[in-house]
């Protein structure tokens, strides 16, 4: 079954980019066939359990019949209970008119820009950064415009300067990801405010992904929507994947002007009809509950955190400090490299899967295939208990030290 | 919340259709919450238990742990039991690099129409037929060339010089629906084998929607893939929704010639990273398993089919046979709508819905704004039950006869 048409495929596939993190895993999965220990740091998972209540919650809607089609923007109680829950911590009046339910949220990211760009409009994306952004902007006829985050005091931060360059009279739309990923750093109060007085003036639409806006350790939460007049051109994506340990569960949203959010539930209509119905109505009762296991999820990752970031640290030439937020740590790995003869960190990563089991990504998972800022490599850490992070570490130090 | 930026939203939103059924779905529910009884005969769902050995599996999936991400393009055991399940009815030795997991039946049509489609494609679409085609054909920059579904014997045929008359030089695809929505008719075997040499000689892709494929009640099941050359061009559409009740749980797959499917696993990666994955495993599970929830809905479906029959034949000038398959009737109320004085057979589900509650859909949600053979109305019987359906009958031969 190989041969196909002798037409060629579709052009904009050529347009369209992936998220190389799979391909980790799945060289990951294939030298753990062979017999060999593997450490997953590479991919954005969580390994929790999900909380008891959600679960019972599921059973009880599946038992309840809750098991046929729902209205493609969701239902109306969940879209209430994520409007009220968000709105309130971020201090902005939304209601189920502003709220579009999605089988994760991933697909925001695509049906927002669908939604909004036109051929040759610009965005600005941040680099490093989630590949999605990029992807899509290509695929759906757009020009990426990068900003960067740059190390700065052991840590990283959004390089304002490069964002002011990197606006033209064609820039339409700003992808923010604070909280972001793969840095783990957040934006001071005082960059968000400057953010939305350049999304303004320049009248932009704003994509503000905030997959990690609870997975924050230091500081307290914060969004763009929060500025006056951010609101009303901000779509928030919004996830239970990473606060509720429900990656593979699919369920996040959109949430932003009634006009994106209409958009978005025709594209709804066209793309799956709706989400998951049962595990809307369980999210929909436990969404304003008191629930234990988000608690004890962020705990026990600031825990690995502090752990993670000294181990690493005794690995000679690594100097890592503590991001204020997400389950990742971005390290410069570039003293290790000349020292290990290594031109990439591609070839390190592939040389460390072979020689420690240790799965990672790098910059280049990134949008970044060049950085003259060192040599970056993404720790993910989600997936392994304490003790195996610390086994993790000291194979690598034993590699490169 | 209402104030956006100035700038309009994307054009491509102008080309972008939808599932006006929805609408239906909101007029009936706006209807009912004034306290009247409604008749919900409008959309093509089910109201049936899952299965217990599905909802088991998926409580233990969830309770093992599977609540994490899995592989863009679905968990392999779920993508070979359904190679296997699909190929073996259909003769063809499909293998997991042939299915793409997807969250129910309907992404597979804009997935497949983006792997093979560039502008100004023309793609023959049935008319009456599923409306999401033409949307996404249109969205895509493609050219809807329709071909007709004509009444026939008191039933429906798939019009085969019309599907002649539509092919030109500039024809891409072939999109079929074998056991059509919204008439219930199954091609002749005869009749596939002619559309399978008419797409070899003009080289077209096919995309088949077997949604309804063994929702069939008379004749054997049969496919386009079965005959020689035809898998190599055709990508199935394929759903556990209809089949096991499951529409609320949105699992589906394409299923076709690797390239495709590659295409479509790089979509799943851009749109949702993964389908459901505690689900996927209670498929993976039951698919190849004996269940008695799929058989009792058939037998039940078969009784409801004859009952509706014979009772809408009881209406003064109503007509209808008894369609091979799906779980609509297409029935012609020409004659009905000039007794009450209506110009159309939208009017006419105003009034139904007002003065007896029965709400269905008409030709008009099934891309036929206009039909000279007459002036047919949609009658789902998914989720009333037989006396529900006597009664809604019953009415509608009260406001009519």
């Amino acid at each position: 079954l190989t041969q196909a048409p002798s037409r060629t495929a579709a052009r904009r596939l050529a347009r369209l980019g992936t998220e190389t993190a799979f391909e980790v895993s799945d060289a990951a999965a294939a030298w753990a066939r062979t017999g060999q220990r593997v450490f997953p740091m590479h991919l954005g998972d969580v390994r929790w359990p999900t909380d008891p209540l959600i679960v019972d919650a599921t059973a009880r809607a599946i038992a309840n019949g809750h098991t046929g089609y729902c209205p493609p923007p969701g239902i109306e109680e969940l879209r209430t209970a994520i409007a009220t829950d968000v709105g309130r911590k971020r201090g902005v009046p939304y209601s189920a008119a502003n709220v579009s339910v999605q089988p994760g949220g991933k697909p925001v990211i695509g049906k927002f820009l669908s939604s909004v760009l036109n051929d040759g409009d610009e965005v600005l994306c941040p680099r490093p950064g989630y590949p999605i952004y990029e992807s899509q902007v290509n695929y759906l006829g757009g020009i990426v415009r990068p900003y960067r985050y740059a190390p700065a005091d052991g840590g990283f931060v959004l390089d304002l300067d490069s964002l002011r360059a990197a606006i033209t009279p064609h820039t339409r739309v700003l992808i923010l990801n604070d909280c972001h990923n793969p840095t783990g750093a957040c934006c001071s109060p005082a960059s968000l405010d400057e953010i939305a007085s350049l999304a303004i003036k320049h009248d932009l639409w704003v994509l503000s992904d905030e997959a990690y806006g609870e997975m924050r350790f230091d500081g307290s939460f914060d969004s763009i929507v929060s500025r006056t007049g951010m609101a009303q051109r901000t779509t928030i994506l919004y996830t239970f994947s990473k606060r509720f340990a429900m990656t593979g569960w699919r369920l996040g949203a959109a949430i932003g002007p009634p006009e994106i959010i209409r958009s978005i539930n025709s594209l709804n209509i066209n793309a799956e009809s709706c989400t998951t119905h049962f595990v809307q109505r369980a999210m929909a009762e436990c969404l304003g509950r008191e629930l234990s296991e988000p608690t004890r999820l962020l705990r026990e990752l600031d825990r690995r955190r502090h752990s993670l970031v000294a181990a690493l640290n005794e690995i000679p030439d690594i100097h890592v400090q503590l991001p204020p937020a997400t389950f990742y740590l971005f390290v410069d790995f570039s003293r290790v490299l000349s020292r290990l003869k290594c031109r990439t960190t591609d070839e390190f990563m592939r040389i460390a899967l072979r020689e420690t089991g240790v799965s990672f990504c790098t910059a280049s998972h990134f949008a970044q295939t060049h950085n003259d800022d060192g040599a970056f490599v993404r720790f993910a850490y989600g997936v392994l208990q304490e003790d195996e992070l610390a086994a993790a570490v000291d194979s690598l130090r034993r590699l490169t030290g």
